[in-house]
């Protein structure tokens, strides 16, 4: 029941899930490695028991040893590899986004689709997160009875320097985008972006904003995401429902009292904050690939989905206003 | 340089008000009250070892044994009281609002311009607890650096039959529009309001709603109304700033474990969470009027701009959209 | 019903209590001051609108113009003035510790015993703190159970160059010793006091101390005592009953997230952590004296058990091993 | 690199470590179980892809099939499977207690020293606990300066009738005298054990205990153990240093407003507290014996010093007093 994996592109996060998947949860283990960089691919597969380098990723979908394929490469690629995958009829779990455009997006679906089964995982971690699954269930279980607004706050201490507005949506507030759908069971039906004054830390960046999202049902949701705040990497979610609230506790496992305080640290950025989700997204991918079943994580329909409501908090945000979201009718797959 | 005070209006919050006033801070007592409900006012006055019962409001004003007045009658009666105050060369505390309309309001403010003195005081207790003061404190002491967003939150457990939706704005919102104003040394520049899913314990009531205001250097707010959350009365306020955010801590002073949760109490009602902040704002009042200063709380101008920036939200509750927020030029004894 | 107080002894804490005193709760003011210092009698005397200078405490306690006597002035003195208040049976309230050893303390309460009613009440301010007050109402209202265990620290950041090792005891932990007669409900039956590894912060001096009180029901208690914590003054009380627990809550009116924490203010000193206490403690003190009640605070007998407790966990500091704490019968007018 | 274990006892634990070794990390398998209930190792054999079961655990320990051996079988067969382990010259990660009398513990550390390598560790899963891993590096950080003081708490919901008072000491408070000795690095010197009033929840049980445990550094830690304390499953520890503390934080992963209180849900038992330690505990036990290093966890030693210290307890808790800890020389290869 072992799953030989190949994975595209060893940049930062794909030689971290490298690490996760060889030898790791299920007998997984990483039998190829390509990325543009070759001698980065050399490095990696070197320090890995079974690992041979191919020259591209087309080559890896296609090697015979090759069970199952992550994609970790440069966001522009990920279509290709994708659809390349489901040609080949291989599992293929891939990091957000799953493609750069909608249309893009649109296009994998379709092609999954045709192929008549699920074969794309999309790689939004903050499902695997336990906090945040302990958030949803306390919602699902009624414990704040139905919901009616959520507070969302996403803040990173600092970006690159080529980190660009629009970034601040398409790679940043996407996270929440996908994971409201999820939390609440509800698709996005409008959504406007605020531009409040701007942080001078940032340079030119327009930092933070605050989007406001509607619900199919009515539930309105608030998400500042301020990608300069300094202090800390902080992920924050409070649902407020008809009898009561739930919110993510605080990360810190200890309290310093030190220095004139009481303090619980908070983690420096993403990694050190959901090292634990990636581990457990990962795990569930390769017990479900290994044992012939459908990934049960984000679908390409989710991947897609996302692109849209962030293609209209982009729209919102450049001409200013509410911007309603259409989704196409859903296909049968992924009911 | 004690302080001989008539009060006009002994319902619930009238009777607290004469409870601290009476034998209280800086030798301040009661010799005087009045009400609509004469035999209130005798049941309340034959517990006051000096007090008299006075016909009515204006006789109290007038009365030489007078030597300043606190309003806490049914709103719609604050203008001609506090207008007679002035006129009387009486300091007055009123509780807010200042009046009900923005045009009562500014009469206020124009005679206390023309007498050439501040005499009055409105009602906003959140400057005086101590949670909201240390709040304001690090803001100022520049502990977040400047801020950029602000979440609020005001949450009561459930509301009398007789309120309506407009209340949520006029009666419940207008602290914090008061608030925020203290808070931030800023004006409020525009406002508009949102109507989330409407929770099913409130009836017909549309509630919660969602404020954005947008203050004049920029920054946005966003403030929860909710007035049927059933699980306690809690505010909340945290100040996203360019280096960090400051919050109000829970305001439990105790933390029980039992039945499989580690929780502190939320208090049940406004009474039991700012019952300390009344005490300071009165013994405040006392010290000031008693030593011959002017009062150094919110003034008639900022009653005025509460209710100019409430009649702005109900504004945009009722046509939708976002309201632009007219202020007149401060006078020059508000400066 | 004002009460003219007459305050012996204006060093920092007798300033502050002529602060609350004077134009303060119900009515007070503070009408004669004395000192060793005549100097800084005279000081604070001439910053007070009724308060004559007296030449001692003895002519103090023996003026017309004093209805009641404050006292705290420097610890060997409390007993003369007390036992001079009493014999003028004038009401006192003397600031801990009611006197400097337990046979003084016992010539109070014999005094005060052959005088036929209480007048004296010792400044043991933690019974005053809201805090405090919230978790005996809890343990009071059943909401743990009964109490078992009971877990204490007492946490100073720093003591001056003159306390010694026994004022860890008869000056610190004296506030656990009382504040858990009163909490329980129950008197101290042993004492045993351990020591720890000692901190390097406090030059030759045995810091910290670990108490263990036991309870005259069984209830252990274990009491930290640090003197020289660095990061702030805390004190920390959890009662752990047969169904769950009950603790002070952390008293931070905000929170603040900067420089990599999410972190409550920890006070600087006692004066700040409990300022309100002795608010609440002088005015319910003036409230009972001014209306011709006895006081209901801490008495003489208080006063006295608290002092043969200390002098037990003093021998066993001193000698080691476990000390059996022997009280006289409790006297008539303390039931 | 795959590691075939075999279980020995395939009770609650030993299915949890089943489910845990099976497709687990590093590719390991569970080939083979053993169990007193054959019918029982029969069932969890059958849901295995490659286990089988053999009728003994002698006869699993020398098994070709089997690389490493887990011993989860009943406490007083450790000492024989561990020792057979040794001779057999296979890894084994034996549950605590290693054996059940410092006697037999010191057997096995005999035996793995005249084997001349170690092949042993024993199951206290507190040092892979994340929070308590957490609370250790700021210690060993100076975080909070040198340690001088502990506090624990070991609080379970409830226990089964068969459960006794030794039981408080040998099989709940030995976590405590292990992760103590880990946590700072210190041996225990002497034990006392305290018997507060006894909770009626606990029939003719002595529930709560207080221990006292010095180090040889002088640090004093005090000890909770209740173990009917009804609101659920909860471990404490606060290092209180010479510039501040450290305490494990509440392990909740979300804060529920809710019925008048601001909550975070505690564990019902150890299996929901210590899931994730137990994960990482044989995660990295698996990696170093697949890896042919020896396993970096609590050795035979650990298990010995520990079962030395326990004992000490109950000789405290049986005669009362305070009891000294006499180890032996560390044998070389445990230094």
């Amino acid at each position: 029941m072992a799953l030989d994996v190949g994975v595209i592109g060893v940049g930062t996060i794909g030689q971290e899930h490298v690490r996760r998947l060889d030898g790791g949860p299920g007998g997984s283990r990483v039998v190829a490695v390509a990325d543009a960089d070759t001698e980065r691919a050399a490095t990696v597969a070197g320090q890995l028991p079974a690992a041979k380098v191919l020259p591209s990723g087309e080559e890896l979908i296609a090697s015979d040893a090759v069970d199952a394929v992550v994609v970790t490469s440069w966001g522009a690629t990920h279509e290709p590899y994708v659809l390349a995958c489901i040609a080949a009829g291989k599992p293929v779990f891939c990091e957000k986004p799953l493609a750069t455009t909608q249309e893009a997006c649109r296009r994998v679906v379709e092609a999954e689709v045709a192929a008549g089964r699920r074969l794309v995982q999309v790689g939004f971690n903050r499902r695997y997160d336990p906090a945040h699954r302990a958030l949803k269930q306390a919602v699902d279980d009624g414990a704040v009875g139905a919901p009616l607004l959520v507070h969302c706050a996403h803040r990173n201490a600092s970006v690159p320097p080529h980190y660009t507005r629009d970034m601040s949506i398409a790679d940043t507030a996407i996270h929440e985008i996908d994971e409201l759908r999820w939390l609440l069971g509800q698709e996005v039906t409008a959504v406007q972006v605020f531009t409040p004054r701007r942080s001078s830390r940032g340079g030119e960046l327009q930092d933070p904003l605050l989007l406001l999202l509607e619900m199919a049902d009515g539930v309105l949701v608030d998400v500042e995401v301020s990608v300069n705040v300094h202090y800390g990497y902080e992920i924050r979610c409070e649902v407020s429902g008809e009898t009561g609230t739930v919110e993510l506790a605080e990360p810190a496992p200890v309290r310093l009292r030190r220095e004139g305080a009481v303090a619980g640290l908070v983690p420096a950025d993403w990694r050190e904050r959901f090292a634990l989700s990636y581990d457990v997204e990962l795990r569930e991918w390769v017990d479900a690939v290994a044992a012939g079943r459908p990934p049960q994580g984000p679908s390409a329909w989710d991947g897609h989905v996302a692109q849209v409501v962030s293609d209209a908090a982009l729209h919102s945000l450049h001409s200013g206003g509410r911007v309603s979201v259409e989704l196409p009718e859903q296909p049968g797959p992924y009911r």
